[in-house]
């Protein structure tokens, strides 16, 4: 147990040998504690020496730390006095950054590129103080940072300091020129030197020369192209308006603490800083190092052995889709494949090994993984978008105006819909409905199955025009369909965006009616059969709904004709998703319907972080709940 | 007239004198219909020489030609065939590209920084054409170009061409480092030559010398020095795995013509390019030149003189946005104002003059300073952002996770909402509703005159938790509140977050309804006045809502139970906006209403362009529609 530690304070009284003590200490407290409750352990390890430092010379909350994407900051959390024993569990700490537990977070963080922005705001209001924004190298994909440092180095913010956490990888490994370029100049360090002692000895041994027959065009040559290389991060960061310092060694707190220190002393010329410091992500944690990609976000595994728990044998929506994007660009050369930055997350390592020149992972760059697929559309590629559904967020501007005024063939895979548990309020994808909706000229779908969603996928790519939108959530699909009460999916069905009924008890002219979407309808048709396993005279049908948009209008309206009531549920805000769509086209068909009407969805406040099942429950979307909605409208009706 | 004119093929045939001939043409077209029909004037003259060296050279539409916003393509719009002489009105040209209206337009486009990706995607697929990206040095503002540049750099697409039309201007002046680093390098562009000549004769001369006693350390330091400036675009293009060409004259079309057809020649190191020009904005229009803000996008003017028309002596949203925000500063130091690039369009050149240190204009770059004014209003300022609709969709997920998230008070003032006219379907701001709507924790309101945004400003900035979002048109406040028709609002009615009653005819318990939002508020209660003098004895009562959210739920409830029929009118998407918005209070207040609703608000299709008022009618929003509407009830009821 992490014990003997008496916060930031405390801290600054420590010697070097000391710190490096305590940075031993935090980096096995990290890994206890992640390998129960399962989070981000590669990136928090990576970034140890980094906060101990940070808090080490700054005055933190004063001065203010802003982590991007705050899966770095575990060590941070610790050293700011929280217990990381239930670490993203119900009740326990955030796994990211979060102002309502500590006064040293500023901001909560969930999603990479805001940090500079942030800091710059905060230095701009406080210059009496240093705001440092703590970014990885994947991070400097988004193109949010640029907007900032444009800004930031143009307001000369000589008291923002952006530390570039550099461990060349980001979720996935890197991509991008930029990466390349930062890593060339880090992997030259050695040879920056040896240059840099090459030209002085040039220099200095000149004069010593008997003779003029030293080619000086040559030397000017030489001494240019070292020079290149030698401004080359300096003249990157300079245009736009920033100081570079470094590269330094990340884990080596000596050299953090003098180059800290140095930052006011050395600041003449009023611009704003970039120190680049390497790192090794995982550091001090062989299995880490050795995989930062399984470490990156992990669930609960045996710190002695790094042996995750089994995986169930159940697949994913998120494997589903992996598998059928494969079968389906075996079939069709013009299918490629776009993802930003979250090839693991989103199941494609198996389609890049397959299709490699078919497969684009644009870094952390959602904007223009949109506006990509659609120069790629416009050229008769079919391309598919997977992106979550919480970063589709970032591309909201470049859905509307790129592929869908533009009636693109595009489809986006939407993983990671609904609620996602652990990751908490920054990673739960619960208003794509509602902003993808009012979208002109778009589709969406929701499979309620691994069937469906292999046949939406087939129908998005084959048969339908415009952008598709297939949203899914996280997490094993259903098990219900491996029994009898999944039924073959039929292409047509899709194809004429019909609904099917999944379920129904004691057909009566008139009954109750729940229309259900995506994941939802398997938890519907579980509470209805419970239900009806307890009350069977009880008329009941359930609907997957399928569409989204466009509603089955003539499902729908029939149902107004013979339901005494009728219930929706979604895993989506209330405001505006599925719910509000069908009150729409009630409304909108002039029928007087005048009966109970009961929307299940995600209500109208922030969710946190807890399991999924247990989220479903505070958030209503449960089983229970679909139960005690049919009791509600029955007693209603009484 | 522009008559002698045949298109592309024909231009391919001509020399130098008559590709001059034909650009001074082009110019006096442009002017002419610019001055005829409003339009973006300023751009469009500078890209002329650009557009038919461009055409000259390449093979367009299999060499693909994508310019960044627009409103620089008019030239492009000529050549290619088009009749400029009902630009921008109903049935003539769009003022962006538009696909439909010709195969060398790719994609519509009017919104920043997307012209790279796209170019990226069609220069991936077309390896044997050039795919280019004629990019704005404003546009160089936006992160989303750099996301795509270093993608772009990756892939080594050598067909990729970027050019970079510098006119050192964006639609206001240019913010940000990077447009000084920019300009550095072209205002050096002498200086440039001039260190390359010293270099040279230093390194000549040196051989003649008689004796040592050159200082070889300083001669040394000198080139390096002159090294940095040497390559310092070079080398941040180079980051982005760019290769760098320029700066060149975009004027001078022997000079362009040359610097294209040596590009394919010279291409050995497999990367993009960006090539540089230096423009003009107004070019050969000496009204423009003077000054290029005011003739960015105007209206009608005359040509002769460069008078626009007289404008109207009625207040504008936007005016009154400009004063007020001016008069709420001087009594709150606390207050910021942050914009995007539109410094002119939301009304804050005064602002800007009285509070220079409190004004930010972070570029086109509506992400960042979202985020930027998150930072700001953590540290106790309350920013007010102001951005138009249309251009806030590429910040949702910044409004989602780091404004509301974070709980901060940020006051969003939304221009141009609801249908803009002219600039058509990129720039109508539809959406807003819907998609800020299922945010939690927001505030949204929607002033119906200049009384009702003034004091929904002073209750933004004083008295509302969160962030709050005021949207409200372009163009004109209405006239009614010149009249009679306007009563003075009281601050506590916005406080309390009531809806006000703005017409009530013939008062009766059993009543006919209209909930209107924003400006529709007046275009109901006009309907509503115009429908009872010839209907004296229909009860209509007509509400401003004034809140989208949260809703007034007491009086929508309290209607409920009095009116045999219930209208929504507002300038949004009827796909989740304010209509969707009371059907979801009905449905979920458990009341059974069972009798007829109405909502009226744009349709699920994308508008194109025309009149705003043309555009009103269109879309059922205008005051026959409302009449409509209220006859419809009416007969049903019988």
């Amino acid at each position: 147990m992490f014990t003997d530690y008496r916060g930031i304070t405390h801290l600054k009284s420590m010697d070097v040998e000391q710190l490096k003590k305590l940075s031993d200490d935090i980096r096995q407290e990290i890994i206890n504690c992640v390998s129960k409750n399962g989070g981000h352990l590669a990136s928090s390890l990576g970034a140890v020496e980094l906060a101990v430092a940070l808090h080490y010379v700054f005055n933190s909350p004063y001065d203010s730390i802003i982590w991007d994407v705050g899966h770095q900051a575990y060590a941070h959390k610790l050293l700011t006095g929280r217990d990381l024993s239930l670490l993203r569990k119900k009740g326990g700490v955030s796994g990211f950054p979060k102002p309502e537990e500590s006064k040293h977070d500023h901001f909560i963080a969930g999603h990479a590129g805001v940090s500079v922005s942030e800091a710059a705001g905060l230095a701009k209001m406080h210059p009496e103080n240093f705001s440092i924004a703590v970014i990885g190298d994947g991070s400097m994909t988004n193109g949010m940072v640029y907007e900032a440092m444009n800004h930031a180095g143009s307001m000369k913010l000589k008291n923002l300091i952006v530390v570039l956490n550099d461990n060349d990888m980001s979720i996935s490994e890197n991509v991008g020129a930029i990466s390349a370029f930062i890593s060339k100049n880090i992997i030259n360090n050695a040879y920056y030197q040896k240059v840099r002692a090459e030209i002085k000895s040039m220099i200095a041994s000149f004069p010593l020369q008997k003779t003029f027959n030293i080619n000086l065009v040559e030397l000017v040559k030489k001494i240019r192209s070292s020079a290149v290389s030698l401004i080359a991060p300096e003249a990157f960061f300079e245009a736009f308006g920033f100081r570079y310092i470094g590269p330094f060694d990340g884990h080596d707190i000596e050299v953090l603490v003098k180059a800290f220190r140095n930052i006011p002393a050395e600041d003449e010329d009023s611009s704003p800083i970039l120190l680049h410091l390497v790192t090794k992500k995982g550091k001090g944690y062989a299995y880490a190092e050795d995989d930062p990609s399984l470490f990156h976000g992990i669930s609960c595994f045996d710190a002695a052995t790094g042996k995750s728990e089994t995986k169930k044998a159940t697949p994913t929506f998120t494997s589903i889709f992996g598998d059928a994007v494969c079968e389906l660009a075996e079939k069709d050369k013009n299918i490629v494949v776009v993802t930003a930055a979250m090839k693991e997350g989103t199941g494609l390592e198996k389609f890049e090994s397959k299709f490699k020149e078919r497969f684009y992972d644009v870094g952390i760059a959602e904007q223009h993984a949109v506006t990509f697929a659609a120069g790629l559309a416009k050229s008769g590629a079919k391309p598919m978008v997977a992106i979550y559904s919480t970063f589709i967020q970032r591309s909201f501007d470049q859905l509307i105006h790129d592929a869908a005024l533009n009636k693109l063939n595009i489809v986006f895979c939407l993983d990671r819909a609904g609620v996602v548990g652990e990751d908490g309020a920054t990673h739960h994808g619960v208003f794509d409905l509602s902003f993808i909706r009012c979208i002109p000229g778009v589709t969406i779908m929701a499979p309620s199955s691994s069937r469906e969603l292999k046949k939406m996928l087939e129908y998005a790519v084959n048969k339908c025009e415009g952008p598709v939108f297939i949203r899914y959530p996280r997490g094993c699909v259903p098990e219900w369909e491996y029994d009898n009460g999944g039924s073959e999916v039929k292409l047509e069905e899709i194809q004429d965006k019909r609904s099917r009924i999944i379920f129904e008890n004691n057909h009566s002219k008139d009954h109750l009616t729940i229309f259900a979407a995506g994941y939802s309808a398997y938890v519907a048709m579980t509470a209805a059969k419970e239900f009806c396993k307890e009350f069977p005279g009880v008329p009941i049908r359930v609907y997957d709904s399928r569409f989204i948009k466009p509603l089955d209008r003539d499902s729908i309206l029939d149902e107004l004709s013979q339901s005494f009531g009728i219930i929706t549920i979604e895993e989506n805000a209330l405001c505006g998703g599925f719910g509000s769509a069908v009150l729409e086209l009630i409304c909108d068909s002039g029928v007087k319907y005048g009966k109970q009407i009961k929307r299940l969805g995600i209500g109208d406040a922030f969710v946190g972080h807890a399991g999924q099942n247990e989220l479903r429950i505070d958030q209503g979307v449960d089983v229970e709940a679909v139960k005690n909605a049919i009791k509600s409208i029955l007693e209603q009706r009484i």
